[in-house]
């Protein structure tokens, strides 16, 4: 039996409620539920507002303090023994997708709950501060980019930017905040922290086609979103001869194909979705003028998702310029690869091992706030399986063992951590 | 010099006044000008509703009567010598795309109108009663289907369908025509007609490419829209490996690149159109649950254009199965191939060439309103060139003299069908 497979004996023999903790989510998801199963609670609107509510009360009644910033992200503050101490970060966001699950996000933030009401029933004192905090905008399917929030915090972005950004409907984010009363007074600027901890569920099929119940993480994959727009010359769809049209579809589906071809050349841990397009003017009876359609393009090895970048404005440009078309990749966000701390992935292991958890060691497919989090506190992360490897989508589902086997997770590798 | 070199010496040695004619189209292009020097006057807008006034105006200013039909269709009547006779009918519409031109429809009814003016200057009277007519909706880029107006009145759709029938904000044809004032009380069914002539620029590249002034326009190409959906299962842009996914993206790169095949494959007057295309939920980091796409299908030879859709139905689905994806065609508008009527085709060919224009005997690759009028009435189309063979775009453009020549084209083979 290795040194870690077993907890270390200092730790409290503490476990967390399952059903609490899964009561607590079906509850959370009634606010925004949809008639197909999912969640529809976008940032910062009414269902968003309701959400933050409902965690508030539950947090203030295990009498933890809340203080609100000025990006609107709620830190529900657990007292430990020493307050001068940096506290411990624990958390995620609570938004969701227009066509969401009940779990992406709202699961690590009710993990961390169901931890602090566990060392409450239990009265067990912790040496450092524990902070429990809902990110803003996390999803960023209503104001681009995501992980808004705790970009922000860790000073990824100006606040002044973040709250210029506008939805669809032109409605800014500042002034959303302040709609549903989550513009708080606080700096929204990263303090000191020990160690931040985010639990969620895997967003893929890895550790469910393979058996695990817990994921280490490691790191995060790069990720870069491109808007690809593929600029022709509009005319009427009967007469004019097809060799001398200027249609923009004559580029994108070779373009496309290329992109996934990229994919395949660097297998196994490469990811490219196409998860929008449009066609300008979108008439059915007139060759476009240009179609726009974006790219998400991920790999965990930041120098490959560099050669993948410059494969790809290659590609358009050779796809676009015989055809007489102009092509233009613009990126809209850049996410590097990232790799955590290593104590904090070590206080994860060994709280897996040490549980007799069947875990994996992997890297993560999706951005999280942690990506953020990791450039201004020590981070890790926690997975737990999530069915077909399903999410952002109305069908997202977890198994309430394995949530709470997550659960328990994150607890002692928080006390882990707070022993030092 | 063959009999139809020359018109015949019973016609009068009248011309239409083309400058005129130029500021007509030139004022009528001034409701809904673009920034971009073309028209916006979509079917029964505001500006569709001051153009109609206009036109309406300039009609009572030389003496015809106006009367509207239920579906908003204009006739303005110029009494001919012998009521008792079923009317020429001549026109077009005056609706435009969204970023649409100053001619295509427009340049149809004004040309109309520029015969009777010079009809009224010169006090010729004619047998028959001439009606010129503005069709309702022709674009169909507001109200779906297009070539609604004369296609009511053709009896190829019932009126309370038409009305019924609503824009993107949900908006019905029948209110928007109340709206605007045009919902007439004559009954949108049609009249018997001696002959019906429509005049029009050519919207394609082959007119002007060979150095011609008038096309004899003989038929018009069958044509089919299609909303063909590509239905996969929604996942997160990041975990998903590539082969565990069902992207519909997978599958419309390959469909698109296999219908311009089929266009290759049934060259020169095959023409395949992708206008629009959305993807849903439509988020960047999301694969999406479906990708719709319209495409807009033409051949002048029916039976061709049938194995098209065949082999198109055939191909959507060997894309999709592969992927485990579900593909389905749907067709949303069907309009066979047309042949004019001889006479009427005569008509105009013995006036393109008794005023010693270049003309070319040709197939509308477009549909217009004489598509529906044809089934009803005996029917031929005067074209003219369009710049660069450019249309439904702000670019649109026609050479002044060109526009005189069809013109002058079109109020000859009127007054040879007026002789009968």
């Amino acid at each position: 039996m290795s040194e870690d497979s077993v907890l270390p004996p200092s730790l409290p023999d503490l476990r967390v409620d399952g059903d609490r903790l899964w009561q607590s989510l079906m509850e959370m998801a009634r606010i925004g539920a949809t008639a197909a199963g999912g969640c529809n609670r976008q940032a910062l609107s009414d269902e968003d507002r309701a959400g933050r509510d409902l965690f508030s009360e539950w947090c203030r009644e295990i009498g933890c303090e809340i203080r609100v910033d000025r990006m609107g992200n709620i830190f529900a503050c657990r007292r430990g023994a020493n307050s001068e101490l940096p506290p411990l970060l624990v958390g995620s966001h609570l938004d969701t997708q227009p066509t969401g699950g009940r779990f992406d996000g709202v699961y690590g933030v009710l993990a961390g709950l169901e931890v602090l009401r566990t060392l409450h029933a239990a009265d067990h004192p912790t040496k450092h501060d524990i902070e429990l905090v809902v990110w803003t905008n996390e999803e960023g399917a209503r104001f681009s980019p995501a992980m808004i929030g705790s970009g922000v915090w860790a000073g990824a972005f100006k606040i002044e930017d973040a709250h210029a950004i506008e939805d669809k409907q032109g409605r800014s984010l500042g002034d959303e905040l302040a709609r549903i009363g989550y513009a708080g007074e606080e700096k929204a600027r990263a303090r000191p922290m020990t160690a931040a901890l985010e639990a969620h569920i895997e967003q893929g099929p890895i550790l469910e086609d393979e058996g695990h119940q817990i994921g280490i993480v490691g790191g995060v994959q790069g990720m870069r979103w491109y808007d690809i727009t593929v600029e022709g010359e509009p005319c009427h769809a009967g007469p004019t001869p097809m060799p001398m049209r200027k249609d923009p579809f004559m580029a994108v589906p070779a373009i496309m194909a290329r992109v996934y071809a990229l994919a395949e050349k660097y297998k196994d841990s490469a990811r490219v979705t196409f998860g929008d397009i449009n066609a300008d003017p979108g008439v059915r009876n007139t060759v476009p003028q240009k179609v726009i359609f974006t790219l998400d393009m991920r790999h965990p090895d930041q120098a490959i998702l560099d050669s993948m970048d410059a494969e790809l404005r290659s590609l358009v440009e050779q796809e676009c310029a015989p055809k007489r078309l102009t092509g233009s990749v613009r990126e809209e966000w850049n996410s590097p690869a990232v790799v955590f701390d290593s104590r904090c992935v070590d206080a994860v292991r060994r709280s897996a091992h040490g549980l007799g958890t069947k875990s994996l060691e992997m890297v993560s497919g999706a951005g999280h706030d942690s990506v953020y989090v990791s450039r201004v506190a020590p981070t890790a992360m926690i997975f737990v399986p999530c069915e077909g490897g399903l999410s952002h989508c109305e069908t997202e589902n977890a198994n309430p063992e394995d949530l709470a086997a997550g659960c328990d997770v994150l607890l002692h590798a928080l006390l882990i951590l707070d022993e030092g």
